[in-house]
This record gives structure tokens, C-alpha cells and sequence, in this order.
């Protein structure tokens, strides 16, 4: 098994919608797939408009798997959760070769709404 | 007529909605494109988050052909299907050059949402 | 003004959705940026799951200009149109260097739904 | 911290809709990442179907920072807003490198759509 990816993936369009209705919430996703036979150690920094950027989010994706990074769910070490209804930026490094996609569904408004895109390999 | 792009592609965010409703079912497509002279053998892997890979999905995208994978339809070699409503990752390897382009249609709340996005060349 | 761009763009998943509602009606573009000095002559085949490719759809995108080809208006030289219903999938050629972005509007339910991407480089 | 992406970056389908409905309107973002130590000076060029290129729009994205760049509130130096309801593109140029993402929100029906894709790197 070859270990595909890159090990810096960029994503400039990140945001949690406040709203949510019917079946699901309103949610992020970075998903991460390591093809490899190492567990890959993960740090995503957060960047914002008007702030200096949040880090100290730590993950693992572990060797033939994947991890769809719910971005509402997550913490960092000193506790901190993603801001809510605010514009940010994503920065993935991992110290293992990995593949970033990044997928928003919206719900503010009753029906659903999906985009997704590969990320920037850095 | 050339033969245009590579033999390995990955989709992190891959995800088969248990729901469906109106005049569509929600569902997944892996679209090959196959704009050579000979047959392409297909091979494909699903990624999980807490248990190994499936493997076993072969289909072939005929030379001069696209193909629509439905992966709600695909089975493998034995007997297997796709799993509903789990997060997963897709790694399609080919031998020879296709292109590959993923998307997902979201028909869980009564409108439909789509989402699409080149696959990773690996 | 530097000439962005490729000469050659892929797009594996197309289809013209058959139903339409709303105000706006189902429809594909297939949107072309030349931002160079020179004309661009543009050839786009179609490729299909089991039938032999279509040819002969010829457009110009313009020097500094952008074109957003509906595939639905679209016409080739002895009058064919692109058939509604069915998965294909495009390659662009062009003699001079371009960007093509792919996008999808699917009014088959009462409200919309959208996806785009980037054309894959051949 | 690396100065992650790239100084040129293309969006081929760009579309400002003219209609609005429910909680959001319709409007797209033109999400820059400057990852790096330098503020970066960003102009943005409009391309039309049948019309020459407007210029003037000049932002600054600054250093460790994300400007999602919401384009029916850009003006440029001359006081021009970007044309609704017409078919247009998008280049972006920086003094600096950065990562560039396009979304769409369309809520021309009572519910919305999205779509989003890595612009093209010049």
C-alpha cells in the first residue's frame, strides 16, 4: 500500500452556520484519509479576520483509516471550540502523507444545503 | 486521441445518506472518464474510521467511455455493499489513466442538495 | 496580461437534469476564462456510458473575455444537442490557454440545488 | 510559519444572483488565506462575455489572517460595484502568496443552495 497525500492542506472558506433545522445541524467536516501504515499526528490552526489565529487543535488519523472531523464538535487543549457565525481559515498539517477534503451542510433555512471541495495541498 | 489523466485518485469525505425523499434517492457517484484506447480495470477501496478497509469493488470504464459508479449499487467480489450512513473515504486505483469526479446527491429533507468535487490525484 | 490557463480540461460527471421547476430551469455551464490576448477557438466532446463520443461542439472565447457555455443551448456543427438524462462526461480542448470551471443547477424539486468545481488539467 | 499557496489564482464561473429570499441573500465570497508574515496586497479583475474587463478592486489581506471577500459588497477605486445577474470571472493577483476559495449562496428560491471549489492557480 502506497502512502498518498501531502502533509500541509489549506482551506480559505470556513464557517459555522449559527442555524440548523430539521433532521441534522448545521455542520463542518474536514476529512482526513491516511492510506498509510502510520498513524498520522494532526494540528489544525484556525485564522480569522480580526484575531490572531487559535491553535492547539490536535488529532490523530490512524494508519488505513479515515476521520471526518466534525469542525462543532471540536476542541483544542486548553478547551476552546470553533467560533460560531464567524469567517475563518483552516490550516491542516499532519507529519504523515495525507488526503484533506472539506464539506459544509447547511441547514439555517428548512431544507439542507451541501458544498465540498478538495483542499489546497500547501 | 491522448490519453489524459492518472491511475490513482482518493475522496476523503465520502458518505451515503440513510434517507431519502421526493422524486430521487440520496446517493453517491463516482464518475470515471476513460479518454484512451484501452479498457480501464478498475479497483476500489473504502476507508472507514474504526475498522479495515473494504476492498474487492472492480469495475471496468471501457475505452472512449465514461462511467457513473452509483457506489448505493456497487458490490463486490463478494457479495458486499456499501455501507449506509457510516463516514468513509474512497481510493479508486486503475490501470491505466482515467479521471475521476465526485459527487453526492442529499434528497434526506424533502429539497435536494448536491455537492461535487475532483477527486485527488494520488 | 499574462495567458492563464490549459489547453486541455476534463470533466467526468455531467448530466442535464430532465425535470425542471421553479424560476429557474436544470442546466449545466461549462464556463471558459481567457484572460490573453488572442482569441480562443474551443472543440468540447461529449463521452457517454455506451454509446460512441459526440463531437463537433465549437465555440471562441474571446481574448479577455469569459464564456459560460449552457450545455443545454449548446449545438454542434450538423445540429445535435446535448441528450437530457443521461450521465456523460466533457473534454475541452482549446488552442490557446484557458480556465475551466464546471457547474451544475438542478431545479428537478421545487427548490434548488448547485454544485461546482474546477476542471481537472489534462 | 511557512507562506503557504500561490500570487495568481482564477475563477472561471462567477454569477451574482439578482434574486433573494428567507433568512440570507444570495451573494458570493472570494475567500483569501495569507498564512504568511507579510500583509498582502490583492487586486481583483472582473472578465464579462461581452464587455472589457473591469479593474480597480484592491483589498489588503493582512499577515496571519482570512478575508472572505463577500463580492456584492466590493467597490472599486472608482466607486463600481460588481454587475448582478450577469456572467462573469474572477482574477485574483497578490503581492504575496495566498490561498484562494470561491463560494456561492443562492437563495433565488425559499430555500438556498451552495457551492464552493479551490479557485485555479495561476
Amino acid at each position: 500500500m502506497l502512502h498518498y497525500g501531502e502533509k500541509v492542506w489549506l482551506i480559505s472558506d470556513a464557517y459555522l452556520p449559527e442555524h440548523s433545522s430539521g433532521r441534522f445541524p448545521s455542520h463542518e467536516s474536514v476529512c482526513l484519509l491516511n492510506t498509510g501504515e502510520t498513524d498520522a499526528k494532526v494540528h489544525i490552526t484556525l485564522y480569522f479576520e480580526d484575531k490572531e489565529p487559535m491553535t492547539g487543535f490536535k488529532i490523530n488519523c490512524l494508519a488505513s483509516r479515515t476521520l471526518h472531523v466534525r469542525m462543532d464538535q471540536l476542541t483544542s487543549e486548553d478547551g476552546q471550540s470553533v467560533p460560531v457565525g464567524v469567517p475563518y481559515a483552516i490550516l491542516v498539517e499532519s507529519d504523515q502523507p495525507i488526503v484533506v477534503q472539506y464539506s459544509r451542510m447547511d441547514t439555517s433555512q428548512p431544507e439542507m444545503a451541501l458544498m465540498t471541495t478538495m483542499a489546497y495541498k500547501g
